[in-house]
């Protein structure tokens, strides 16, 4: 079960199309439904038959609910406990996102499985999140309650940030609502990969065991397989297609950049035996040429890399799932996967800025 | 027989990997000289079996002499009989260029067929004509006698700019050295269509009849079948993929720009039976979504788009010629294929930026 989705923010994966995320079996994707809903905007995308008719995409969808984005992108914004007004990153229009709206504009963009609307504190301020947990389960149980579209799953979204009792809180109230599936928000935002795992250890286990679990916005490989050990199911992340554009490729040994000296006569695929199109094709010598070069086919090739790589692991992971054999590959997995300190600091960076530019 | 190399300047086709041009069937790509000498340097690509190794593409592929952009990019030169001194517009760095030093760097790049060192001068100044064509002999003569792979054939270039006298000297004093192949140079440099027109209609009844004839730097295609008319056999152009990285994108009617807002909710393709990847997959308005939002991708899809778009008019070219209906297929194509005066600009604009930016 374990599957990455990839983000396609704009109704598309940056720099790849459906036939080559097809290439790498991608089962899932997500798109943003701030984004969509300020430009081309939803009504448009339903007239066009939804998200999956308008982007050729014929696999899952699923949207989160723009509430991330109001408060990470949006140029302004003004919260009350019935919703939240902002103005466009685009324009500076002035628009309103209440539980019902954001309802109404996930069921025209049509995604399989649409997201609640949510407020993300930072995820170690103990007040916040008390005071935001309450509104977004207020939220939580309008969205379920103006939600009709009997073909789309409406998943609920654990927030509490890495307090404990609020985690268990968020899970004991939303399981109530007796939602389809469960996220967990509010994580890779601020705390470390610690408190991260830690949060995980105490709220998964609570958590209905026979519905699928999301932890939104994860996706570095030590993360996931840390996560899944966990008991999460799936994941979406801008990390592997963002950081493919800076040159960082994932390899089985950790990252490499693309960009240095070293690498600007070395004859070999970016990862041995890999069978992405990238590694069958060119040489790292070759890529280094394109990104030095400023040819923007070097982003793509590379997000073809990253993103086959992601999907490889989650392979991987199924596989070691179903032969009972998960703790040993997650030992042997990570003992190869180095995580230098100047990778989780680039890391850092690139999460930040995808939350602050579009 | 006729054909379009598209150019993949830095050993890249921009945007397009090698499986794309095979999907449209391109069977001739050019590659540039002074960028590749630059940047990675012909010395490492050698090191790496030539260009077709280094950049997977398995087909012929053509390398100009870098004459032209060291007079349009380097950041200064200083020209004298024996070759020209140049900075590069990279690193500032000097060097020097004759004809046996570019022999020298086009023999190790390894193209199927290469060109001589020559001086292009604006093609309407006589007195600059008259003196670089007496260069222009000289270093053909010179890059003739220093070329010496067996595998690879170098072609002559035709250079008089819109001057009757000067292109038959020109053609006159090539044919005497029995190049395997001969280009024309120096148009598409600023006269007008007509002036191009009426210089292949001086130009090509003189040059050997048994011998490709390769008319550089053209792309657009109401100037294609013109010259294919006129008895030219290949063309290569920045044309077709820096429009499409603008929005503008080929029908059989002419140009659209899918920036504009009436193709906002078209549901139809670029071009109605197109069979490119683009059209079979994409609406208007989702591409236009991809523009205006700044995806990468559009670029891509436009360019998908607009290669394949030349490589049909080539094969819908060269089934009239066997047909013997070439004359009947130049007017049809010419009536519906509408060239605004917007358009004639917007190339002439883009053609200039094209020579000052690498």
């Amino acid at each position: 079960m374990p599957a990455f989705a990839p983000v396609g923010t704009q109704a598309n994966v940056k720099t790849l199309e459906p036939r080559d995320l097809h290439e790498a079996s991608v089962e899932l994707i997500l798109a943003n439904t701030y984004h969509l809903y300020l430009r081309p905007g939803h009504e448009l995308i339903e007239r066009f038959g939804g998200l999956h008719a308008f982007m050729g995409w014929d696999r899952p969808i699923l949207t989160d609910s723009g509430g991330y984005q109001v408060f990470s992108l949006a140029a302004q914004r003004k919260l009350d406990d019935d919703g939240v007004t902002f103005r466009s990153h685009i324009d500076g229009s002035v628009h309103r996102f209440t539980p019902e709206r954001v309802m109404e504009v996930e069921q025209a963009l049509g995604p399989d499985i649409a997201m609640v609307l949510d407020e993300c504190p930072p995820p170690l301020d103990r007040a916040y999140n008390e005071d935001a947990l309450a509104r977004t389960h207020r939220w939580a149980e309008r969205c379920k309650a103006a939600h009709t579209r009997g073909d789309q799953a409406l998943f609920g979204i654990v927030q509490g940030g890495v307090f404990p009792d609020l985690r268990l809180q968020s899970v004991d109230f939303l399981t109530q609502l007796d939602f389809p599936g469960y996220a967990i928000g509010g994580l890779a935002v601020g705390e470390t990969k610690e408190q991260m795992y830690a949060t995980l250890d105490i709220t998964c286990p609570a958590m209905p065991a026979q519905k699928p679990r999301y932890l939104m916005g994860v996706g570095a490989p030590e993360d996931i397989v840390e996560a899944v050990y966990r008991g999460v199911d799936f994941f979406d992340c801008v990390l592997p297609t963002r950081i493919a554009r800076n040159g960082q490729l994932f390899t089985l040994d950790g990252r490499l950049n693309l960009r240095n000296a070293q690498y600007a006569e070395d004859h070999r695929p970016v990862q041995e035996d890999c069978s992405c199109y990238t590694c069958r094709t060119f040489s790292r010598a070759y890529l280094r040429h394109l990104y030095k070069a400023g040819e923007i086919s070097a982003l793509r090739l590379g997000t073809i890399h990253n993103i086959y790589f992601m999907q490889e692991l989650m392979r991987q992971i199924r596989g070691a799932i179903a032969a009972g054999q998960l703790e040993m590959f997650r030992s042997t997995f990570l003992e190869r996967f180095r995580i230098t300190d100047q990778a989780k600091r680039h890391e850092q960076r690139e999460l930040r800025a995808a939350n602050r530019r579009p």
